[in-house]
């Protein structure tokens, strides 16, 4: 097999989503960490594997591969057969993939940036970008308490890709009051509470005290 | 064949992407207009299709589908060897998909709003956020230059989803200022020129003239 590379941080939530799977699938693989806070992310050598700048970038021998959505549907194909079958192959999970990306993910990053990583930088929240926000994830977290009330999972009745790409987001806000959105749903709660509680999340989580 | 309905609208740039691609394959298919206008889609029947109340909507027999990428990607591999190969089941594909995505369509989609439906529902243009969304298209097509330098199509050397997906916010920019973009990049100029002229997308554009 090939050896594996993984340039990022595990502080990045993309990044995060790469090490999720590689954790669920058993694959070996190295983690070369990418200094953002020097803008290493935005100069060659990084440029050359991903010309947008942003981590996580993935090398197997001769291939190189950015978007982290597009590493966990590789490497899932790639590694059908080792650790957790993360894909179903039904169409249903084709469309919950394309509702993390197009409405979890706008809502719940604005949501972690001003709340989490702004203060983090030393800048200050903004109180109406945190409401209109809320506002937005609600309604997709209400459409989404309806969906696990039919199916255990969001792409189906078994943990998969789909469940996965959510997990950094709901990490960084189950830090920040934005939690009560989670807790105010049952549903939702009880697969929050079974999706965090993964051992391949506890390894990524691990990363981020080396 | 089970019949396939699509709901949607030949003005909707979701909707255009599942037309394009079933009259690519070659796939019959009945077009169900959905009166945006009266708000149709935010109602029932159609929220029981789509619960996040947007078009378009897939119907196969039993199977219900939205999100119009889930959708295209099904049509491509469900009709594989029909009409136009879509896909090339290369892991460089699924990073291509991924950048129009969360690249191509964040500011090609906010220029269009600003520039064509505003104006369109009454609404008046913010010149401010025309700008920014310039700025941050002209960064995107910047990489698909260097790209289309490379590759004679963005997903790989033959057409693929990964173009057709940018086919319907090109459409609608072409009819803006922001057409300059485009003009400026000569490589980008001779793809547009290349996917715009294709039959199929002919034909979604002609069913807004019916």
């Amino acid at each position: 097999m090939a050896a594996i590379n993984v340039h990022g941080s595990p502080f990045s939530t993309a990044s995060q989503r790469v090490f999720a799977t590689l954790y669920e699938k058993d694959v070996d693989f190295e983690f070369v960490n990418v200094d953002m806070r020097s803008g290493e992310h935005k100069k060659e050598p990084f440029i050359s594997l991903n010309p947008f700048g942003q981590v996580p970038a993935y090398q197997e021998g001769d291939l190189t591969l950015f978007e982290s959505r597009a590493i966990t549907d590789h490497i899932a194909q790639k590694f059908a057969s080792k650790g957790t079958p993360l894909t179903t192959g039904e169409p249903e999970m084709k469309v919950w993939l394309q509702v993390e990306v197009n409405h979890f993910e706008p809502a719940s990053s604005q949501l972690g940036w001003e709340q989490v990583f702004k203060p983090m930088f030393g800048m200050t929240t903004d109180p109406a970008a945190v409401e209109a926000n809320e506002a937005k994830l609600s309604k997709v977290l209400d459409v989404y308490e309806t969906r696990l009330s039919k199916s255990k999972y969001l792409g189906g009745d078994q943990f998969t890709l789909v469940d996965l790409h959510h997990l950094p987001n709901i990490q960084v806000l189950n830090g920040t009051p934005t939690k009560k959105l989670f807790d105010s749903r049952p549903k939702l709660s009880a697969w929050i509470a079974d999706v965090t509680a993964r051992p391949a999340w506890s390894k990524v989580l691990a990363m981020q005290k080396q």
